[in-house]
């Protein structure tokens, strides 16, 4: 299979782009890589090109552009360029590091939504203690969203937990303010109606924000501003509490000494919580796979995302989506 | 002044409700507490019951009834009697560490809202890493709110923090997706444009989840389903991160030790984190100050919700937001 990879965005372009795209080449015979970006500061990375094809261009999105704009203006950016292979049939799926708004809408307008999928959602799988982790949409593709969309979501990420992280029924939780039934406001009253009617999935009920990192459910399905608000709110909060801690055993040398003791199991815990290990977050809703790589992504990040691209070319993710919407559109 | 405490409410009522009381009551010579509740149960434990009048009751509200029909068919309930003092003159103000839906059931209902105020909010204070810590409304007393809802909690939040939390000039920020003035859903730009507008308060723009913690702002306006979600997922991270570095640390005996070492800086971070120290959550836009202390306070959490009640009281905090309602309104 062909996965075009935008080599310029990401915060450490190209170098680990090109590292991590050699390093999943090596490890799966079937990955073939097409390397977009500028061919001059591409090449010094590249040791070896088996597999490996660039596709050279100058333009580059910045994070700081506009992301509609820039789509609809730089035609040849390395962004836009990536997901115009998957459009023509020359990849499978696209991978960037870069601006997640121009790929959220390099997705929208280049590769195009399936079928009956009214909004894509923009979907991470986040860990949990017990390292089993989430899929957890929308975190922000759309602000608003209706019920209908919420059960498109559930259908999305279950097809995902199942094909991609082996979860044999995966469990679909409602994100609500409260367990019962009728919590919640208009949109999650109508589409917990809307979940328990369905069955293309395995809907567990609500689900509270805090009981996600104990796994409270192995897809987390709410509409993009509320799932973009508490996605920003856990991760701003286990920075918070790991700087805190860190400062403490900074503080005094017996509190250093206690540090060194522990560091092994505190590395434990930053890996158990580095999501990147579970790949990129995945527009899901789009007719070929588009991944957001993190924006820091090193080379094993980037590794991570080629192989869960991978995984949902090879596991046929998007046509068994497909099939499903075209199912209950068509009842 | 006179506080009416609700003290069957909570999980180690009435016990560490009459402590507090009694720690109250010595610490501030101005405060009188009316201790609503079952004499039989309170009584073991008031040893001194120096300006403190025992209401008996032997009606309580569980935490496991529905709120709005114990409120309306339980009368005599300790924590609707202690809203009905406030209501019938009798006191200043009233505390409950009993079921949040009822108190707010009781608030609404029996004590009623400021002229003007549309909707109470829901309105903790939240620990910050600098130990300032931010007032948070609303986290749930409704669901769906309107842009001129978020501009009164704005309003509110502002005078409880300048008058209570001794902030000069609070920073208000509404919490939304991004940083940018365009971003958010319907709600969020709406209220941006009001919140700019107003003269009341100093507003600062938006500010997203991840940086609460931070002490991105002094007031943080939003409405009670985001408020909720964000809330619960700041406590849930915060809970799940420091049980993960317990079980690290008590994973062999080399790392025992070093928690041994470093247990008087974890102790300092637990504090830190502790907001019961803030006082508990204000039902903002009521007639007189109605507190909602934590489920699970002790003594001293009680203590502190009477003192944060005592300080609302002392430096009109209710007259206050009523007189800048009414002017807003008059306009």
């Amino acid at each position: 299979m062909k996965i075009a990879l935008d080599a310029m965005g990401g915060d450490h372009a190209p170098k680990e782009q090109v590292l991590g795209a050699m390093k999943a080449v090596e490890a799966f015979a079937d990955v073939e890589i097409l390397l977009v970006g500028n061919e001059a500061k591409i090449r010094p990375f590249l040791t070896n090109d088996q597999r490996i094809t660039i596709i050279h261009t100058e333009e580059e999105i910045l994070s700081t552009d506009e992301p509609v704009r820039a789509v609809r203006r730089k035609k040849t950016a390395s962004m836009v360029l990536a997901a115009q292979q998957v459009a023509d049939g020359k990849a499978d799926a696209c991978i960037s590091s870069g601006n997640t708004g121009a790929l959220m809408a390099s997705g929208l307008f280049v590769v195009g939504r399936i079928d009956g999928i009214e909004r894509p959602a923009l979907t991470p799988t986040m860990p949990t203690i017990d390292g089993k982790g989430f899929v957890f949409l929308d975190v922000g593709a759309n602000s608003d969203a209706k019920a209908e969309h919420l059960l498109q979501f559930a259908i999305m990420g279950s097809v995902y937990a199942q094909k991609v992280r082996n979860v044999a029924k995966p469990r679909v939780g409602l994100l609500n303010i409260g367990t019962e039934e009728k919590k919640g406001n208009e949109l999650t009253k109508e589409a917990f109606a809307l979940l328990q009617q369905s069955e293309d999935i395995h809907f567990i009920g609500n689900v509270e924000s805090r009981d996600l990192l104990n796994g409270a459910a192995d897809v987390v399905v709410t509409d993009g501003f509320t799932g973009n608000m508490v996605l920003k709110a856990i991760e701003g909060t286990a920075m918070s509490v790991f700087k805190m801690v860190k400062a403490a055993m900074m503080s005094n040398l017996k509190s250093k000494i206690a540090a060194g003791l522990l560091k092994p199991q505190l590395m434990g815990i930053k890996n158990q919580m580095d999501y990147s290990e579970y790949g990129g977050a995945g527009l899901f809703g789009l007719k070929a796979p588009v991944i957001k790589a993190h924006g820091s992504s090193d080379a094993n990040a980037v590794y991570n995302a080629i192989r869960q691209t991978r995984d949902m070319v090879a596991h046929d993710v998007t046509e068994t989506v497909a099939k499903t919407i075209e199912k209950i559109n068509s009842k």
